[in-house]
Order: C-alpha cells, then structure tokens, then sequence
C-alpha cells in the first residue's frame, strides 16, 4: 500500500531562498518518501508556468518577503491545506482568510528567537557595565573610562532589568535571566503574577517597571495597540543611568521623545531596530550620545538562517507524516500576537 | 565550653576596602561566634598601632593592593595561620614564603571568574555577528551596514570557538559554550584529548586553533611561559574574519603584531586588557579598525564586587569553624597559574 504523498512547494522571493534554504534542506525534502517536492526553487503566482503547479500544492513554505496571502491569493491555491513560515512574525504574510479557510499555519518564531535572545543577552551584560560608553571614552582619545564614577550604579549583578512582554522571545530572555544574580521584573497585559513567577520574574505595572529597572529590555510584539508604547511619559519615568535595550520593533518606543531624553545625557540606548529601516541618515538618534546601534541583525543572520531552514523543513515532514505541525500557530494566537 | 575565636583583619588599601566591602560584610564577621574582628577598618603595617593589633592577626582578609607579603612582612604577623584573599589573582600578594611557613591560602577567583565568563560571552555574541563593525558603520554615517556581505561568514551558530586555556574563566566559558550551537576548539598544553572532551572541546595544538577558529578567546594565565604567546606567527594564521577576544592579560598578546594585522582590515579584535593600562593615549591599537576596546572592566566592578566580599567572609567563617577553606589553593597550584 502507498501512502500518497504530500505535495509541496517554496513561495517566496530567490533571494530569501537563496539566503535560508541550501542543499541539505532540499535533499531532506526530495528523499522523504511522504513528500513529493513540486520545484527546487521558489514557485511564482506572476509566472503562468508555476501557476500551475502551485495550483496542486498542499503544503508551502513561506518566508521573508512572501507576499501576502489573502482571498485573491488563495483563489489560485485550491489544494492548499498548510503552510510551514520559516521566519518569526507571520502577520505580513497570512491574512485571517487563510485561517477562515482551515489552512494550518506553523512559524519558525521559536528558531528565530534563540539568536535575539542571545542578542538581548549580550546588550544586558555589557549594557549592565557601560562598557559602550567605555569603549567610546577610549575611542575618543580619553585616558581612562571609570565607569564607577561614571554612572550612578554599574555591574550585572544585584540589579532590576526589567522585560516587557512575555514573548518568545521575551521568555527565552526571562529564562536566561535565571542563570543571573539579577533582580527581574516584568511587565505584560495577558499574564498574572503566579505565572510572571512561573518565569522568574515580579508582574509589575509598565509604569513601575520604567522607574525602578536600571535596564529596560522590550519584547512586546508589533500592534496596533502597542505601537508608541514606550511614550515620553515612560521614558521620563527612567531614572539617570537607565539602560533601555530595544530588539523588538522600533515603533514600539516613541523615538523623538528617546531622543530628547537621550540629548539630556543620562540615559543609554542599545537598539537593534528603528522606525524607519535602514536609520535614514539625518535621524536624530544618530547624533544622540550613549547609544549603540545595530541595523536590526539581532535575529537570525548569516549561518544562523540554517535554524530557520531546518525548522520549516521538520515541520513540512511533521504534517506529511502525522497531519500536524509541532509549532502551529492557532487563529486565536494569531489573533493576539503573531 | 567556650571555644577559643580566630583573630581576623583586613589587610588592603583604604580605597578597596571601600569598594568592596560593605556594613552586611563586616556584620557577619562581627556577629560569628567563632571570630574577633580586630578592626572594623584596614589594618596597615606601616603604623605602629595597628603593628601590634596585625601581630595577634591569625586570619587576614586581603584584596586588590595589599601589598605582598614575604619573608619580612611575615615576620611581623607571627600568629598568622591563613590568608583569605577577596580577589582573583594570587600572585601579586602572596610570597612562596607564604606557602613554605604553612599559611593555607583562599582565593575568591571563582567569584571573579562569573562576570568575566559573561562578559566574554557576550563579547562572543556579538563579535560572532560583527555588531561591533556595524554600530561603527552606523555612527560613521552610513546608509546601511550588511554584515553578511562584509564579512566572510557572520553568525554565532555552526561556528568554530577556539579557547586558549582551561582556567577557571576559562572552563566557565566552555561551560556557556556548551548551550550554543557552535564547535568549540581548546588549546591548553595541561590537559589530555578526553579532559578537553568532559568539557565540550576537541583538544587542538594552538596552531591549529589559530588556523580554523572563526573566534580566538584567551584565557591563560599570565606567567613568563605565557608572555606573548599569541605572536606574530598565530597571528598570521588566523584567516581574514577572525574575531581575537583578550578579556585575561595584555601581555599574552604581542600587541605590535596584532596591530600589523589589524592595520590590513581583515581582522578583528575585541580586548579588555593591554600591555599597559591604561591604555596610553599614542598606543596604535587605538587607531586601528575593527577593535572594541575596554578598560580592564571584564572582572568584578560596581555590584560584582560584592561575590567577592561574600565570598571572602564565607571563606573566613568556614576557617574558623572547621579549619579549613572552601576554594584553598595549594603551594602546587599557587605555583603552576595562581
């Protein structure tokens, strides 16, 4: 008896799939006995050619760059029934049609995670020591850089970092903190304080958290209702010596108003992410001092996309063999967050 | 029955007892039941009456500074039976004279060990994705700063880690290494193949390790073996990429050689320490590219230092209750790497 096989095929742009995917992932996808891979390359919906067979697949991998799959899209994907995302946020990619229609979605969010945590990571060790403004100092010619003297409190130890938003990636920064002689807070609308314990932290208002943290990390997603959160009320709330660690999205922290603060020279900010990306280059922040910013590569970059790869491909073989993906995202999580 | 209490004093410098040292320390000290706190204060051997308080001293708490105690001072601390030292690095303190009248000695470098393994780790992080190369680019003015097409391989996963040196800042980092997914190389000449493998890392000559490493971190002692052991010919064989962390000692490294390399833009170095610290103002490392260079803050700083105090009052209590210490280290370890 022969099982048939699942069809599937890549939606997204050559350069991602040049970027993410390599021989060993195609290999895994055209050798396993419950797949049947469509193309070795990524299908197109504007190349009549593809059009065709992206009209038999039941499974796809998506990815940085696909475009939106909504009604119209779905019209010309009739045996469509999963989609395996191997990158984090699935919002610019799946509209609500896609779970109306009871397509399953999986994303690759937990992969991606690993390096922003990690990321974050670093940012709170070094931010903890001002060992930027360090490096700066002796950059610019000083002598020495006492950082004690400096700065009102120094060090990664018996200190608050405050976490906003219990993510993924905002729990893998929580359950990181653990290993650290660390006071840590956290602040997030959908969670009460026995499971913030749960992570290791103390569940404390947004407003408390801004004015007793001595470092800031944000890991609150992308919404309409968290855009500007991080508002120039927050932002004063900050005591001298703050260090506000931004990884997420840049419009979840009002940048003019960090400016303002940051001009004041009593505040740092470590950003991986901007409003507008790349920083253009007459942005305020760049003149600002006791910032160290990055072009949004905190997530998964260069051999780390091999993360992000073999995520998708497990998944593809997860739904082929059991009907299920590890990772899928529900249209009520969906809904929340993703 | 009351038994007989250990004398105990603080042998430092006013400024690092200052530093390290606070009222809950000194507290504990003075609340135990089995030792008499001489003074709540540094003793000093250069005022008469403090020369007799030293005299009765059996156990003296030694930091940063104190001034090295050999044959002659040793004469003036007759009652002296153990050294518990609130710091790393033995050397500069302690005589063998110490050892050869049979003083058992504590050293608190495992507390000092954690901050530098973070530090390192971080440093690792984001030296693995050249973060540092792309703040500069930013702040230089910029458009954009793509690391993946800059650089030959970008990533903190699927890399190779070479450790020089299993001390005991060394093993923390191999002990960090192990939740990463990266091969780690170690070259130290005291180990054999499956020591290097209980602790995660393939035994590898120090040639080799320069050779294939995508990050070199040192973790050596500093000893006259030692003394620039990184020369000019490891430094040539490190392939264009590669990213040098020195958070141990500058003079493991020949500083001229590096900064031969360094010149050519190929290379990346991420230091803490130097020849000479401060790092003087005309020193060629300060010009060179892709450097991230810190003053020498890797170790205990701000609120770090308090593992250190604890740990030296720790070590005071469990002498004078079971006459031993916890972390002793032995005339023969003294004598290898202290």
């Amino acid at each position: 008896m022969t099982r048939a096989r699942t069809r599937i095929g890549f939606l997204m742009p050559d350069a991602t799939f040049r970027r993410v995917f390599g021989q060993w992932d195609l290999r895994r996808l055209e050798t396993h006995p419950d797949l049947e891979l469509l193309a070795d390359r990524p299908l197109d919906l504007g190349q009549p050619e593809d059009r065709s067979v992206l009209a038999r697949a039941e499974l796809l991998i998506t990815g940085w760059g696909t475009q939106r799959i909504a009604t119209e899209t779905l019209g010309k994907l009739p045996e469509l029934r999963a989609i395996a995302h191997s990158a984090g946020t699935l919002r610019p990619i799946v509209d609500p049609a896609v779970y109306a229609r009871g397509i399953v979605v999986s994303s690759a969010a937990g992969a991606n995670a690993i390096p922003v945590a990690e990321f974050t990571m670093a940012l709170i060790v070094l931010g903890a020591k001002h060992a930027f403004w360090a490096a700066d100092r002796i950059r610019s010619g000083a002598d020495d850089a006492d950082v004690e003297a400096a700065w009102p409190s120094v060090g990664a130890r018996a200190r608050t970092v405050g976490v906003i938003g219990a993510s993924t990636i905002g729990r893998l920064v929580l359950a990181r903190l653990r290993d650290m002689d660390l006071e840590v807070l956290l602040a997030d609308p959908t969670l009460d304080p026995s499971r913030a314990a749960e992570l290791g932290a103390r569940l404390v208002p947004l407003e408390e958290l801004a004015g007793i943290s001595d470092i800031i990390t944000v890991h609150a997603p992308s919404l309409p209702s968290t855009r500007g959160m991080i508002d120039r009320r927050l932002i004063a709330r900050m005591r001298p010596g703050t260090v506000l660690i931004n990884t997420a999205r840049g419009d979840l922290v009002d940048q003019e108003a960090l400016a303002d603060r940051l001009e004041q020279g009593d505040l740092v900010a470590l950003l991986d992410v901007a409003d507008e990306e790349p920083l253009p280059r007459g942005a305020r922040l760049r003149r600002c001092p006791n910032t160290f910013l990055t072009p949004h590569i905190a997530g998964s970059l260069g051999t780390e996309v091999g993360r992000l790869s073999a995520h998708a491909v497990d998944e593809a073989i997860a739904f082929a063999t059991t009907g299920a993906f590890h990772d899928s995202i529900s249209a009520r999580a969906f809904a929340l967050r993703a």
